[in-house]
């Protein structure tokens, strides 16, 4: 049987005209700012500016956590990006990075009904990126790290987590694995699989691969190799860099090595991070009722229809498929539920509230083709956000 | 007579009940991030989010200025403070300034149809302020700078015009500037002068007190005397910093020193912008058909009701007395135009023409209580911005 190729719409065909809907879509932007309060005569004024907005101020001054509650700053997140690593495009820099901030700030309000605001850094050295976000954050509730290159965003993340009382968090590393972890923890209890025994291999030593490999440790799994383009991570590779040569010491403790497909051999579940390809040979190589995640987007590592004649579950990162594992699951709903506590940080424990309340969230319809819920199910955010809350006000994270 | 004392509200008491109009007002922020497109469903998703996303990124990397077209980018400014000189209250840092920033964002909003989005900058170094904005610029069509105490006001200022090729306003400087021109243009009008033969004198030497005198020399002014808390500023005093200094020579051709109640004695124009207090004595002093513009908010250097027993024209900050001297008839109008022809600076020019456009509006109804437009006047934002394209075009700066 043939497998039709996949219908992804052409990267180089620039067509400008607003006939092509794309375009026609993004014309002035998808963002607006919005007055929350009417304007409409000279009292209002005086509410909204001088002479009333200096007594607002000076309470501030005098109390600042008053901020919280009489300032837009509680609900607002600042989306952060050097432009490095924008989708799979690359380094295309700040300006041609706001389409993307701009739609994620349009998902966290239509989702989580966070106010989110494109910030698009034109800098690339990780101390500028770090002092430039410690500057503008005191009018910020929380930072959202976007499409920033690895391994630089490993340090911009840990940097500002030291410097700043409000949540950072890093979409492109936890809102995968947290989505990642959902999916698997159900598509291990389908094919009767517990993390501590199933063997694993994570395509991908970026941003992502690494989140989804700290998770997948924490959540028990042992028995896990890490691949990069040059083939599996173990201890005897000495090329690596500081992020891989840490990665191949903490994974694979059997030291396998090879290319994707000789570490394929015999794994129960398969997670494409990375953007390559994976031949049908080695999906059949897998053990018997085999999950494969292959995420790359918009192509994915293996066809999910030729991975469907090998695995028993199959996702993609694709609405054009079933189980699509896309970050909308987590993050709108990870910030809201960190707002809503006024959470200082998103703890290792928040973030895996957030995927056990999603996995749950899939509970009697669990099938194969059904491991993870949509993201237009209205349930998705108000349980991740509750599970997310819950668990910063156990770790102590919340002021209130 | 007895004048009776202005109805200012108590800055002490900070009551925090809702019951308080103004805390009520501004409980959960005053403005909110808003989707201009829909989200439907997954066919929506796809156009705002991957894939569709890729390409808008993709055209505007390889042709840089599709920026403007296909995001928010030319309709949106950042409002940047970094609190150090908010309102009257000073240096109450840039939380507590946030309140304000909101509100003038709102007003960008309601007024000018303008996309503005609070950044309260966390340092007060010249250079930090500067590598900051400039690095954040990206995603901005203008830069309003707001409520940074001279006189780094300027050297920020300046540097971030040589940086940017967005404009970058000032507006404690230029606002004020712009429409106290326009007010003492028709004031001039009323009582039958000239601005080359009227003699000025402005009360305060900060950033309004600056940009002022800066309109008003270029506005053929010769005879005009700033004066500072010591009194007026010439070329024999010789303790001063350097701006003060230089408006020591670039003023007050005839050397006139002493205080503000001395310089008066004569004069026929009082443009107070400094908090200080005019005593009636001073004010009666003055030429006949003295034009008083009292501009301290929210209390103003001589009450109105005693500069008008003196005086033929009086003008203050507030909004309940006649002739309200708002940097809301200014910044609206004046980003507005900016933006709508791309310019990449507000030049001198450009500011002239708003003053000018802002004064004629007044046209035939021209009176002593009436010189200058309402804010609520919904002719003043689309005059202005005309004046501004049209002043933008006309230099060179204009993209389109």
């Amino acid at each position: 049987m043939s497998v039709e190729p996949l219908s992804i719409p052409s990267f180089d065909s620039l067509a400008l005209d607003d006939a092509d809907p794309v375009f026609a879509f993004h014309r002035g932007g998808k963002l607006e700012v919005a007055a929350a309060v009417p304007v409409r005569g000279r009292d209002e004024l005086s509410l909204a500016y001088t002479p009333g907005v200096a007594r607002v101020c000076t309470a501030i001054a005098e109390r600042p956590e008053l901020v919280h509650d009489y300032t837009w700053k509680s609900n607002t997140v600042a989306v952060v990006t050097d432009g490095t690593a924008v989708l799979g495009l690359g380094d295309i820099g700040p300006q041609a990075a706001l389409p993307v901030m701009e739609g994620k700030a349009l998902l966290f309000k239509r989702f989580g009904g966070v106010d989110a605001v494109p910030i698009c850094l034109d800098c690339k050295d990780v101390d500028e990126i770090v002092e430039t976000v410690v500057r503008l954050a005191p009018a910020f509730g929380g930072i959202n790290l976007e499409d920033i290159a690895a391994p630089r965003c490993f340090e911009v993340e840990q940097r500002l987590r030291d410097r700043l009382d409000i949540p950072v968090f890093h979409d492109d590393q936890h809102g995968t694995a947290i989505v990642v972890l959902a999916a698997l923890q159900n598509a291990l209890d389908l094919t009767g699989r517990k993390f501590a025994s199933t063997r694993v291999v994570v395509s991908g030593a970026g941003a992502a691969g690494v989140a989804v490999t700290a998770m997948l440790l924490a959540s028990g799994v042992t028995d896990l190799v890490v691949t990069d383009r040059a083939g599996a991570l173990h201890a005897g590779r000495t090329e690596l860099p500081p992020v891989k040569r840490r990665l191949g010491h903490t994974t694979n403790p059997l030291g396998r090595s090879g290319s994707v497909a000789d570490v394929l051999a015999g794994a129960d579940v398969f997670i494409g991070l990375s953007g390559g390809t994976v031949p049908e040979e080695a999906v059949a190589s897998m053990a018997d009722e085999a999950i494969v995640f292959a995420l790359a987007n918009p192509t994915p590592e293996v066809h999910p229809r030729v991975a469907n004649r090998h695995a028993a579950v199959v996702a993609t990162g694709r609405s054009d498929f079933p189980n699509q594992i896309n970050n909308v699951l987590a993050f709108p709903g990870v910030f809201r539920g960190a707002l809503d506590v006024r959470a200082r940080q998103v703890t290792e424990g928040m973030k895996l509230a957030a995927a056990q309340a999603l996995a749950n969230l899939v509970g009697d319809e669990l099938t194969a083709d059904h491991i993870i819920p949509s993201p237009f199910d209205a349930q998705v955010v108000p349980v991740v956000a509750a599970a997310v809350a819950n668990a910063a006000r156990r770790e102590g994270v919340a002021d209130r």
